[in-house]
């Protein structure tokens, strides 16, 4: 209490405003309207001694007033300004003050008769902002002890009002920034996925698997992870993370994304024009032969030499094609079969003359290395280039002037490659120090990577094969296996399924 | 005034209450820091009858308190936490009311050295959240007409304190939300040009020069932009629009962003393994000539046939490089040359036999079309598809929830590569539907188009030049004129320069 006096009625106002102070600090600093809201009907009730309070907010674009809540009310809402006894303080900005509800024409009886309530009084101000606009209507109904709502009644409600209405504002326009960051993050990861079409989809997908995971560690009652819990701070920050994990794929080539095969077209297309170049040659040289046996064994052989030339050559074809043939089957995202290496580096001898007479390898160098890959269609070097996403992940994350409660985001996105036993990248780090949302990430990324449909090295995988395959890694001390158990026993996968088709 | 009683000091207090709640009101309306904290001093300078009030936050990772402003000082001051008089009430949370300055060895008389002031009376107390953690430190100095500040000018303080504590940290979460989305935003045009090397930076200097153009604008006293003016979130959704127009390049293809050449390198090592079957050809059928002939005229018109052929492969070879040649030539982003169009028509005539026995044309189709383009490197589908980068960008931007401030960014966005003559892209529309915004825009973009070095297909212009290029495009009733006139006069390009190199 900041002030006293023997005077009661003096006091009793005094104390009221201080009172009135306090609840515009405690408006001030809530920015959730969920919980604004609730607070001001409640200071409102108390502060006018009502039995309960409304509160509606001005959509000015739509020229309505809406409520998120009304004291014993669920729903939202919404009135015409003009209708109603808060519409039309809401746009003639009078105070409206009815001693018995059911004597005044302006009443709408209607709201008792659903409810089963019994409006008796009604007090109806204006809530201003700093520069006197309405910007909503704040209502109370049923003063207490069946008195009537007085002129000191009007003042205290409009003085709250107008307080009200700048923490109200504040927090719209703190719901409306974060909607546009979000918004904006969204649509910029879709914007980027849609360079790899196999990969539509995924940020978001691995993103709610995320932040579904964690509520369920939450109901997690045994095992090392029985007593984490994430704040909603936690929770949005793990969903930015999860959300924008893999960003630095914008920094890798679209070649490189979507290399479906071991060579890329344009490098297969090259092969199979250098087999021509090879063919030509195999056949000039077939002539050559034939013109320089006429000069050895005369003209009355050619039969003869054209007879043994054609076998000849037709073998040579016949090998050239085998050749290619070969080849392409490397060329597949298959596992290299049993010999394959060694066949593909014999090969690696074979010279054909191009078309200025230099002998030159049949099959290049890099495509050898290439065709040798023994597993996927990606080269060290292209495996690389695919996993430094996370070094540009990370370096674009870093750039971000995140808030205090976002600031981990940089750091839990660049872990979601690590493994528990070291062998992750791009740091190879252990276990202790991955953040456990990273360990989180870890699974539910593999997890959409096999599920999702169409990436260009592989099928879609059924839910049970993925888990296997998860269970076998946590198995192998890759995955975290507390983690992944609650990932299987919450049903994580089928919960986020189901919100998303509601 | 909202109490009136006939107890004098009662009364006081009742109205310095209700102040104290208007300025409650006041302070939550007030998001802007630079505009709060000054709204904050005078209040509380008021409240006290105090000379002057300094206010101090607290930075609690580094645990220093820090001012933007206190009242008589311009730089931000740092100070250790638990150090000096403010330092002191932040570590404790405790009131200090010193009636004597110089006589307390408390007070640190350096500042008034410094300053010239002279500190008599001071009143410091801590600012506390609703959680009662200390915020900040509020300063009196110096209580009016030679008075010390006494117990109820500390509990006015306080409750100033309380609630200007709340719409500080809104004020610096609001600070801190706007940061975060433009870094997000400024970070990820970043990423996405990178993938283009040339247009690197591109779009933040696009944005610095609309601005600086919308400020330039504002200070025209003639013309049809004479009363122009942009609010401050009429200059940020400009700054919004500017930075974003080209983000729809990401769904552009790389190869189509960087193309140097009229063939891709990959389209032109096809055609150059092509020639070689070509030439490999020739040889070949000269041999098989030489074979026929000699069946016809025997084996001792050889050296004679050797002779013919090798004269007759050698003016073939040579015909086939000049082909080569001229092709190559036409593969340069030059303007076609005069008659170039008719050869490569005629060209598309030649054929030669693959190493199947197929003739083949020698230039297929869609080359001999990249090959006659006529200015430039990009086909008419490949122009359309960088001019799609609009479209993408507007499909981008219309799906993100914009503060109602912002709401015009994806429309100002939209419209930058239209013309005033109707000639633009993607729409076509008239002068009359284009924002002035996208017409100032126009001017920037082509103006950093022009002058940034790299670009693939042309060299960077000097600054003159450019000029001249863009009055040109005005005169022929492309380009805003007017707007023109001010980009040069009011020398929008130095400005920006000279605030860069700061």
């Amino acid at each position: 209490m900041l002030f006293q006096s023997d005077d009661t009625a003096l006091s009793r106002r005094l104390l009221k405003l201080t009172s009135l102070l306090d609840v515009a600090k405690a408006m001030s600093a809530e920015r959730d309207l969920d919980l604004l809201l609730p607070l001001i009907l409640y200071e409102a009730s108390k502060v006018v001694e009502a039995d309960r309070c409304s509160l509606f907010i001005m959509d000015r674009e739509r020229n309505e007033l809406w409520s998120k809540v009304a004291q014993g009310s669920k729903n939202e809402i919404r009135l015409p300004v003009g209708s109603g006894i808060a519409g039309q303080v809401a746009s003639t900005g009078a105070v409206i003050n009815i001693p018995d509800a059911y004597a005044d024409e302006r009443f709408n009886r209607s709201f008792d008769t659903s409810s089963g309530y019994h409006t008796q009084t009604i007090l109806c101000v204006p809530m201003r902002d700093a520069s006197g606009e309405v910007t909503g209507v704040i209502q109370a109904l049923n003063k207490r002890n069946g008195r009537i709502f007085d002129a000191e009644d009007e003042e205290l409600l409009l003085a709250l009002g107008a307080n009200a209405a700048g923490a109200i504002e504040n927090a719209l326009l703190h719901e409306e920034i974060n909607r546009l960051f979000e918004g904006f993050v969204s649509a910029s990861v879709v914007a980027i996925e849609a360079r790899d079409p196999s990969t539509a989809g995924h940020s978001e997908r691995v993103a709610n698997l995320t932040v579904e995971l964690a509520h369920a560690l939450e109901h997690t009652a045994t095992g090392p992870y029985a007593n984490i819990r994430f704040s909603p701070m936690e929770l949005q920050e793990l969903r930015y993370a999860s959300l924008l994990h893999d960003f630095g794929k914008v920094g890798v080539r679209e070649a490189v994304l979507v290399k479906a095969e071991k060579l890329y077209p344009h490098e297969l297309d090259m092969l199979r024009a250098r087999f021509q170049v090879a063919r030509k040659d195999l056949q000039l040289q077939s002539y050559r032969r034939r013109l320089t046996a006429v000069k050895l064994r005369g003209d009355k052989a050619l039969p003869e030499i054209e007879a043994e030339e054609e076998e000849r050559l037709g073998e040579e074809l016949k090998r050239l094609d085998e050749v290619l043939e070969f080849t392409l089957t490397c060329n597949r995202p298959t596992v290299l079969a049993q010999g394959g290496f060694e066949r593909l580096q014999e090969l690696a001898q074979l010279t054909y003359t191009d078309a200025f007479g230099q002998e030159r390898p049949l099959l290049q160098t890099p495509e050898i290395r290439s065709l040798s890959i023994t597993r996927g269609t990606l080269s060290a070097e292209e495996r690389r280039e695919i996993e430094s996403h996370v070094d540009h992940t990370y370096r674009f994350l870093s750039q971000i002037p995140w808030t205090r409660t976002l600031r981990r985001v940089p750091e839990i996105a660049y872990a979601h490659h690590e493994k528990l036993d070291g062998t992750g990248y791009p740091r190879a780090i252990p276990s202790k120090t991955i953040p456990v949302q990273s360990k989180m990430m870890a699974i539910t990324d593999i997890y959409d990577a096999l599920t999702a449909s169409d990436r260009p090295y592989k099928k879609a995988v059924p839910h049970t094969l993925a888990i296997d395959i998860l269970s076998r890694e946590a198995n192998s001390g890759q995955l975290d296996k507390e983690l992944l158990t609650v990932f299987t026993e919450a049903e994580v996968v089928r919960k986020v399924t189901a919100r998303a088709k509601k």
